[in-house]
Order: C-alpha cells, then structure tokens, then sequence
C-alpha cells in the first residue's frame, strides 16, 4: 500500500548491507527483547487491541452523533498530535460536517484558552480529555475551566453524557475524578507510549466523534501489521526507510525535512516530528525532524533547500489520489495567459509541480529526496501508514544504539517549573 | 519596545567586536549601495510609503465593512506568509469578528481548493488578489477559478466592489486584467521584495479589510524606524541580534528554532522562516530557520532540544503582556489537585513555563538562548517588531557577504514546473 524509493537519494551506502542489524532490531521488537521494552505494546496492537473498548468507542460516537457542534478534545503531545493529525488528514481543512473540532488543553497560552471559551460559549460541545495520570499541567487546567463551564451549561447528567475520559485504566487523577463524577472513560494502555498511541483510544475515540470510520483505520493498521512483519530489507519497506535516515546522516545531513503536498497533512508532519524526534533525539544523538508544505514553502523555505547549507535531505510523503479533484476551467477572454491549462485536472498540476521541484532540489541543488508514496488521504491508508513510521522510526532508532521508547529530557522543564509554580 | 537579550546564549565571541562590519553594513543599506541595492526601498519606507494609498486602503475597508463573511485573500511566498501573520497575531486564532479569512492561491492542492470552494458557496465574500505579475501559477490558477465564481454570484458591478488586485503599479497581467475588469488597484513597489513587503498594500490592505487598525501599525513601524536608525551596536537591539546570530553559526550552531509561547503567534515564525531563510541561504551558506510554538512542542521536539544532536540555538520572541488572561480557579472538592494554583493568572503559568523552560534548555541541555522581548500583540508592536527583524536580517546577511535581495534558487523548480506543464 505504501511504496518507498531512494532512487532520488544516491545514498553512498547500500541498504541491504544493514540486513544483519535490522533483523536484530526487529527480533528484538517482536521479542520485545530491546531497551524499552516496556513499551512496545503498539507492536502487536494491530491484533491484540481491545476489541470490546473499540465498540464502546463507536458506540458513544453514535450516541453523540449530531449532538454537538464542537468537539473539544483536550491533551498535549501525544494526547494531541495525532488525533489532529488523523483528523486533518482524513477530513481536510475546511470539511463542512459538524461536528467542528478544537484542540485545547496543548498551551498556557491564556488568550487562547480565552478565545475558545468565547467562541464555544453558545454552542453545543463535547469534551474528550486525554490525560495518562490526570497531573499534565497544560491539560488538567484546561480540563478544570471546561469542566466548571460545562456544569454551568449543563445538568450533571448531561455533563455525564457529555464528557468522556481517556486515561490509565485503574488509577491516577483522573480516573478518580472520572470514576466519581460518572464519565465514561476509555483506556491509555501502560505499554504504549503518547507518540504511538494514537490508534489506541487516545486518538480513536476523537476520530470516532469527529465522524470518521474507525474501522477502516483499524483495517489498514492490521493489514500494514501483516506486510510489515517480514524482516527481509527486500520485503519491507519501513525497514527500508529505517536504514536510508542512517545512511544519509552518516553522510553528514543533520536535519530531515518531511515534505508534503497537501496542506490537510500539514500536521502529519507534526505528528512525525515527535514520534521521530522523541524517539532519537537522546545522548546528543539524532537528526533534527523539521517540515514542509510544498509548493507553498517553495516560496519560503525553498531558497535555502534549493542553494543553501548542505545538511539536510527531504522525504517526501506523496499521496496518489487527492480526495477531491476539479479541473482547471476554460477562459474566453484569456486575460491570464492560463488557458494553456485549460481542461487539466487541478491534481495534474500539483504532479507536476512536485515532479519538477523533485529534480531542481535533487538534481541542481544536490539535496537527497526519499519518496514515501501513498495511494490517498483516506482511512485504511492512515492506519497503514501509522504502523509503517511506528515501525520505521523504532528500527531506526535502535540502529542509532538509543531507546526508542523513553523521553527523559522532557521531564526536565517540568522540574524547573513545577518549582518556580510552587508545587509541592 | 523590543528589548534583546544574550545573557543566555554563552556567545564565544563580543558583539562589539561586529561594530565596523555592521556599521558598513548600515550605511550600504541606508545609502543603497550594498548587493541587491534594487531592493531596498522597505529602509525608508516607514517615512516614504504613499500616503494617498493609505488613505484608499482604509477607505475600502471602510466601504465593504459589514458586507463579507469571508475574506478571500490569494496570493503565495511574501503575498501571503506576512498577512496571515499579521491577522493572526493580533486577531487571534478563535476571533469571532468578522470577516473570516481565507488564504487560498497559496498551493495547488485540488482538496484545499474544492474545499474551501464549497465552504463559501452560501457566504458573502470579499477576494483579495496579490501577484506582482500575476503570473505565478498557483495565484493565477485560483484567481481566475475565483473569479468566475463571483461573476456566478455577484453582478458585474458588484465584483468590481468585491474583487481588489494588489499588484505592480503599471504593467503585467494582473494590472492589466484589473485594469479592463474595473477592479481597484493597489501597488507592489518596485524596489521592495515579497518578503519585505508585509507593510505596503501586500499586507495593509488584507490586514484593514480584516478590521486591524493599520494607523497604528504604522505607527509603530515609524517608531521602530527612528530607534533602529542608529549603527552603534550599544543602542541598535536588532543589530544586535544580527551579530549574535553569526556568533552562535561560528560556534558550530547549523540550525536557529525561533520559538513563542503563544499559538496566534506561529504563523510569525512561518513569516520569519521565509524572512531569514530566503534571505541568506545561497552559496551553500546559512542558518537552517526553523521554529516551535512552546509548551505544546515541549511534548513533541521539546526531547531533541534537550538531549539531542547540539546544532541549534533557540531565538525566544516573548511577549510581555497576552491580548485576554484570566484566573484560574478554585475547585471545592479539588479532585484534580490542582488548588495550588487557584488564583493565579493564567499568563503567569505561562511566564513559569517559560522560565522553567529557559533555565532547562540552557543549564542543562547546553543549548544557547537569545531571547527577544515585546511588549504584547498589539498593531504598534506588529509593526515595530517587522522592522526590527528587516533590519537585523538584512545587517546579518551583508555579514555573511550575501546579498540578501534576491531569491535565484526559487525559479528552479518553476523553470522545471513549466516545462512539465507545456508552457511555451
């Protein structure tokens, strides 16, 4: 479903050559034999998922269905990144059905905050808070003034309908809190990590009130299981991509720029930079994840891509069929100049576009291009392309000889500010 | 109004030592004899822009006040990074003022487009197009989808009200096309580049038409004129960090990550990129710009920083006081345990993130910080800051020995792009 090309990267070194090492990482997965190994629940999610919660996801979606207006869906990072990015993804950007989701609870930013208050006050809302322990800052805050505003909109019994939990599955903050107050709540599982839960409730249950269909996410992230599993560099090309990073950063790139075409995958770059960027950047090893809307940033960023510093490579993440297309209408009076374009699909043009950036920034600027290729923003491929960069970025990064699976240096900040905040 | 800050960054080498460089380098810019003297008519432009302009500028944003849902704005690069800038810093991202604005012409996305089509099907809308040519194939495209659609919607008459060409001030299609349509027009100066162009008609015109008060940017613009008109480093912040910024690239730091705390103010960093980026990334050389909004992407790039590979100094633009704050509040029963910070301002919480984050990121993660200080959102530090960084990017650039006018690299993929679209 997913087709991988470093024909555009000249890589110096070959591929195949990693065989020995990627098969051990995988072993090592699989086996769950490696650093972190805690935390390798995602592997086998495809198939061991909780068959029962995932209906009482669609269940509560359909029970919802229609009753709201907005969706705010309140966690950060992982809690955050990836139903966004599902959800942009598969809906796009100015997708007309209700209901209209909201991000919140990701910022202390209090004129955000206080906008979205403003701008919800008259509407019908759910709230879906995501929280692990119940104890992130960001989120528990946001949490406490939605939940005071809803029960001033709302009686207890509506507020039971109309907040949902996702949180451990027995104990911390926010279980208590929800358990007491009689929301439903739904499970973060302990063996995965926020940047690779965004098909367990965390991102399910948004997506599912957010209209979507969750069972062919599902569909695609079990089939990428089954054409994923092979170690074989030949057979597999997350494993692939996994080497290519290695290779091209020991030819000296530093940073890696994820490309897209389609400004709804805008935060699927996001969403990449974390799980890529989260996962290896540890030990003063890594390269730095950074991002890209073409042809857009063409007209920002693609003078320093195209004559610039020498230290970064692209990875294009391509799709093939656009989920909508029109074409491009015929002028009488041809003021423009545009007729030649005239009767191509509007599709067409972005091909082209990307063809031709492809081999300015390969060819004339000597910047390597991975290609990831996609067949549509629909999703069964967003589900098969989850499992392809869980698997990708895990490989990748115990090739590195880092974990994988743990962020030590995120706790760093918190330290300091729960200090300055007073918090005992 | 902007204050500069290096305590932070551990710079290896004393900004003063820059004085003579940099003061050639003010006096090539203010005397235009520097590379790409073509393009440097945004230095006096604070006292030199067109007055009678301005005036029509607001004038048409009076006329059509009240009479649009959704504001059109077409136009790609510098015609459109700046404006979205603009509106969202100091609109906000949740605004509920009318009109809502649209940027389109700014991709070839077939989605985004049909989208954003069927989304104003039933609005009234005002279109603003930007193009100095109107040749730029992504603008044109748009355009004239654009136009026809309007001329369904709206009589001959009413489109010539609706439809607002910013464009060059004597020739090319778009003049041209405007000039036999009817449309009112407004001017991209000759001797200012796109992404020097936020605070002529290319960005007043979207900004007005959007309800910004553009008397006061401009204020703070001229403001920002007279404080930064003076070479020696002791008094000139924006010289300062024109400076610091080839010090930190001496000392082996590849990549500059502009960070902000608040979410309005990420579409900034999108405008900087481009500012920065397209500026000096020529002859292999340059800082690779690329940028965060905290505390959301602490939970995402936040690790990398931290622990990761040490190639990037972090650039924080704080903002001293949010556009709305609030309390937060107390919770009799206090499940969440979150009393601790009852009554306090939510902008504080921030602050402390902030703080917390700062002492992280340089004590313990070795990354130097330079941390630029404005006042708040408002339209006289909007203006202020765009000059600040005009001139702190065009001084740093001549002290790579770059011009920093032109954009060579970008016509690449164009030249590339039409020959795959049979353009003759």
């Amino acid at each position: 479903m997913i087709k991988f090309d470093t024909s555009h990267a000249h890589l110096q070194e070959n591929i195949f050559d990693y065989q020995k090492a990627v098969t051990l990482a995988h072993t090592q997965l699989h086996e769950k034999s490696g650093a972190g190994n805690d935390f390798v629940g995602w592997v086998d999610w495809p198939k061991s998922y909780d068959h029962e919660e995932f209906e009482r996801i669609k269940a509560a979606a359909k029970r919802l269905e229609g009753q709201c207006d907005v969706l705010l869906v309140c966690g950060i990072g992982g809690s955050y990144l990836g139903a966004r990015a599902a959800i942009e993804m598969m809906r796009g950007l100015y997708c007309q059905n209700k209901p209209e989701v909201i991000f919140i609870g990701n910022t202390f930013s209090s004129t955000y905050f206080k906008q979205v208050e403003a701008y919800i006050q008259d509407k019908e809302i759910v709230l879906n808070v995501i929280s692990k322990s119940g104890t992130t800052t960001e989120t528990a805050m946001a949490f406490r003034m939605l939940k005071q505003l809803m029960e001033k909109k709302y009686s207890k019994e509506e507020c039971q309908r109309r907040i949902l939990a996702t949180t451990d599955k027995a104990r911390g903050t926010l279980k208590e809190l929800a358990d007491k107050e009689g929301y439903e709540t739904f499970v973060i599982p302990d063996d995965i990590g926020g940047r690779y839960s965004v098909l367990t409730a965390v991102g399910l249950l948004p997506m599912a009130l957010a209209g979507i269909d969750i069972d062919a996410v599902m569909k695609g992230f079990a089939q990428a299981y089954e054409d994923l599993k092979n170690p074989d560099l030949h057979d597999n090309p997350a494993y692939q991509y996994a080497v290519a990073r290695r290779i091209l950063e020991n030819s000296g790139k530093d940073a890696e720029m994820l490309v897209t075409y389609e400004p709804q995958m805008a935060m699927i770059a996001e969403w990449w930079k974390q799980l890529f960027g989260e996962s290896e950047g540890k030990e003063g090893k890594g390269i730095l994840p950074c991002s890209a809307t073409f042809s857009t940033d063409l007209h920002s960023l693609g003078q320093f891509i195209q004559e610039g510093k020498k230290m970064l490579y692209e990875t294009l993440l391509l799709v093939e069929a656009p989920t909508l297309d029109g074409t491009f209408p015929s002028d009488a009076e041809n003021l423009d100049n545009m007729n030649y374009l005239a009767g191509k699909s509007l599709d067409w043009v972005n091909k082209m576009a990307c063809q031709g950036t492809l081999e300015a920034h390969e060819v004339t600027g000597d910047v390597p291009n991975l290609i990831i290729t996609m067949p549509d923003m629909r999703e069964e491929t967003f589900g098969y392309m989850c499992y392809f960069f869980f698997k990708a970025c895990a490989v990748s990064v115990y090739l590195l000889n880092v974990n994988p699976f743990n962020q030590p240096g995120v706790e760093v900040y918190k330290k300091n500010m729960f200090r300055l905040l007073g918090k005992n």
